[in-house]
């Protein structure tokens, strides 16, 4: 068995969503026939205290479409210059909805109110509408935003008539690390997008979330993005579980982190990111000088444990479901050993 | 249970196909590490005569893709007048790849090569390129094109330096429709999409196919358009039964179609159109003297039968898995005794 | 001095024109303070019977931003399947407004309106929505749709909420073949757009005309796409004498055209097309047994005479300001002792 | 008369100009004829030691042009924070290119390359690919960049084969501010573009400048973005004198902007921004307190002079060939006067 820190998308469904799945009544979703999809977008749509819901193939794909649904061509669309959006995304905003995407900055999960202000842009000629304010949380980065944070912009935003959305692929591991309720960070946006499929464990999918009106256009996009699927409610049935059985488990998740965090600052010249150590990522640096990346990579997939290469002079190791302190103690082990040789 | 005549999209997965599902081994496949969708690839790509195949969420994606992968924005792609891509895909071409759309008539099955021969643009600054050309076999529209047509376009095509796509969402049936080999019928593309989930009874799920270069630009616009999914083996099991268990049966779908065509026709008024009368679906108008749309609508949902309403002044009713001949003799039936009262 | 047949594009400006744009009153037009452009615009407005116009760089440019303006991204525009948007505008429409387009038959000047109401989408989450229906006249095709036709299909539009873009580039040709006011012509749409450049002979620029609303709109979209122009009171002044000096003498070159088709029917083999002789352009077919395309182009160059080569197996000669009855008798004569050499 | 320091394109062709365009010989450029339109491309690329050049309506239009050639569909462009072509061309790039903008920081005029060079984006199933790398100088911010700097970015981009674009809107009033000849600062660029109508004065138009293959196909792209302008030979005419005469003078608006910024530092809580004072533009800060931003626009209206609102809480009052000393010293006094008052 492979221990694996690339990410918390390589969890495994489980036993019961397994069975679920097998056993889960479904029909053509694109005609909206599928109970246990329309179960699933129900669940999803209370339990972020909001209208409506539905079911998308991926995050990206939440995300993209959310952009597509509140903004027209030539909008400008406002958001963290280290969100997923902008440098996980494939570039998708200016391909899929020629938006044109602008930043502030959010590395330590603190928006600057004052600067934001200032980017919403005015009536002028020279100036797109500003069309959108996307806010992540938890952050890929590793970090959260505050729920005052969240507030702040959100009032903005609304002050100046521009939609909110919230990417929040992990917004469950926010709302641990906060310690909010859900519903108050859902709250802080007009549309929400969260992913099954990460800690959460479902195979595939992830959930928009917003007014009526809004995801009954967003269904019509989903279609034109090539996402409207038939007998969704085979995976459906796995989120349904996502939602309500695996939630609490993330704690988990952080507290592995935070152990792993202890452990690699035992290894000499790794300087773990304290800052950005809210959730269940743990980034770090490793001189190259003490162990290159390809022998770290290498060292490690020969003693079955998988990492992914260093991006902008970071490594990221994430707990997930399938890691166990044992797991972490092993890493920590290996890794020493492969740097004494 | 429901006789639901609106399309082949609706049939359930079967029981083989949910034991699959439970039992599928999975791993993230954006990291390429799903087994059990690597399977399903390498199958789909051996059984069309093709380097490689990917799994997309659906046929508009795999379409969609196909463009997108092919084209360069400001190409100029040829399809037919009345094929799914143009007709059914919501505008999607020109919003996700920035092409323009430009048709041929297909409505008989038959493709005019002079004609097309005509359209193909030559090298002028007025002129976009023509970046693709796209066939449809199967149609939507219920004819098939000719191998020999297919042929020939492909050959045109590949003189002028034109990719072809084959939008062959129901390829197997136009394979059995033209009694030709699919890989006969794939030789005349550079790319096929083909659908998992119609007549072939997969819950969710199509393949794009072509050559390995092809597949691998296309695995990362999947991504940009948000089709990367994670443990996707889930689908990909029920997929490989679709393609080795399922496509001898779609012989059945024709045989009722023809059979159900020749009962309709038993009702006064209603026209059977024979020209498109090719796979598993019959076309046939009504007029509303005698029948009313809501009426015949509102009618069979009584009795437990679903039809879909007239397009373009046609009903199309689909023949497929759930629907057998004593399905359709109750329909022919049902549908005398409504317009009777 | 060139005898050129290549279109009406290449008329030069005239002295009086010079003599104008030498001493025109100019300023900002980005800033809207160009005394002479706005002059223009409300000319232009008048004379059409709208509230507004817009200067903008060619028709190409007005074209692309009617349809911009018009239209959201995803939209669908039905346009003439010859028409210069379509057939000349290099594929813009996709990628500068992401919309489809399909096309209903006007080779021969007439619309059938049966077609058109058909192909208007309904509420369909498969169907793009119906953004805009473009008519042509004078088609680039040289022929001209009647006042009747132009009627309908704008009744028919507006009973469906769609609105309707006029390409004018040669109204004015049209409005002398169909005898109907300009006015008349251009209540059929929503939008005009008039080349200044061509019959009209102003060096550079065409107008947008429609509602203040809509122009307000365009004038945005035209920074945009890169058309607001500084001190364009240059051009402006040009175009206002083409507007108010030059429009009654386009009659020459209708009368031009037809002695031009009179005397090509004196070549053996050289057959005009009567049904597209409506405005200043001869469309005609030569076989390349008589006179090669290359052999033709080449021996008239000798003797200063510029055409095009083919398009679409079909020769167009254009009269214009710089073509006189004598100028065609040379042509001709020209031409005849080349295929006899 | 005016006193307009709202910008540089508010300047008037100067009285040789207005000859040249009245006598300019001219032709049809969309064909190539146009012999005064030739004259100036030939000219422009010897300037700035380059194969090629493009006239083009616009700056706007150049920079957009140039997107549009050097990327392709989904590529991210680099670009700087506070530059034209992200803030003040109203979304283009998205819209028109469908490229995803990301930003740098260049407020004062340093590029920080260990920065640039991790935004660089590497081979990821995630990440766009970096399709062009865009300078501006001198900024529109009127900070300049140096050669220095210039030179690292274009060894760094030409290492990773990412393409340059130099926004040379004021690339002559950089020249001078950095004692650079136009030929070294146009070789840290793959393609540049240039404006005629700024202090250069012409009426309209901008020259797009870069290889000969570059050209060719921005030739086709204009023609797409509605710039293939007919007998542009008119405005190619006073470009030629722009580039030829109007040149060595930028140096007096740089002066008298010096000039303007003491002037302006006599007024008490007038605060000029001393680091972007490199060219003929005075940015500076002056409390509402003292006078509200409305009060002063009336208040030097009302005396003919013209200023435009703050920007980003920043007045910019821009020299230029229509401003004199005399002029300014009548300006700094009408504002000493309006807020006595």
């Amino acid at each position: 068995m492979w221990i694996d820190l690339r990410s918390d998308t390589v969890t495994q469904p489980t036993e019961a969503m397994r069975q679920a799945m097998a056993h889960a009544v479904v029909g053509d979703d694109v005609y909206g026939d599928d109970p246990t999809v329309n179960q699933l977008e129900k669940l999803t749509s209370e339990l972020f205290g909001k209208e409506a819901a539905l079911f998308v193939p991926s995050g990206t794909f939440g995300n993209q479409l959310a952009i597509m649904t509140h903004t027209q061509r030539g909008d400008e669309i406002l958001l963290g210059d280290d969100c997923h959006i902008l440098m996980h995304e494939v570039g998708a905003a200016a391909v899929l909805s020629g938006v044109q995407t602008r930043t502030f900055p959010t590395n330590s999960g603190h928006i600057d109110i004052e600067k934001l202000k200032r980017m919403i842009r005015g009536d002028d000629i020279h100036f797109p509408a500003t069309g959108l304010l996307c806010m992540e949380n938890a952050q890929s980065s590793g970090a959260v935003v505050s729920l005052a944070d969240m507030q702040a912009v959100y009032q903005l935003a609304q002050s100046r008539h521009v939609p909110v959305h919230i990417d929040g692929a992990r917004i469950f591991n926010a709302s641990i690390a906060i310690s909010a309720d859900i519903k108050e960070i859902a709250a802080c946006g007009d549309s929400v997008n969260v992913c099954l499929s990460k800690g959460l464990c479902a195979p595939v999918g992830s959930m928009l979330i917003g007014t009526r009106d809004f995801i009954r256009k967003a269904r019509k996009n989903r279609k034109l993005m090539g996402g409207g699927l038939r007998q969704a409610g085979i995976l459906a049935a796995a989120g349904i579980l996502a939602l309500t059985e695996m939630v609490s488990r993330l704690e988990d998740d952080h507290k592995n982190a935070h152990y792993l965090a202890d452990r690699l600052e035992e290894i000499e010249s790794c300087q773990v990111n304290r800052n950005r150590l809210a959730i269940n990522m743990v980034f770090f640096t490793l001189p190259e000088s003490v162990i290159s990346e390809a022998a770290l990579i290498e060292g490690l997939k020969n003693k079955m444990i998988r990492i992914n290469g260093q991006e902008d002079g970071e490594y990221r190791f994430v707990t997930n479901y399938g890691v166990s302190v044992d797991d972490i103690d092993l890493v920590v082990k290996t890794m020493k050993t492969i740097i004494d040789n």
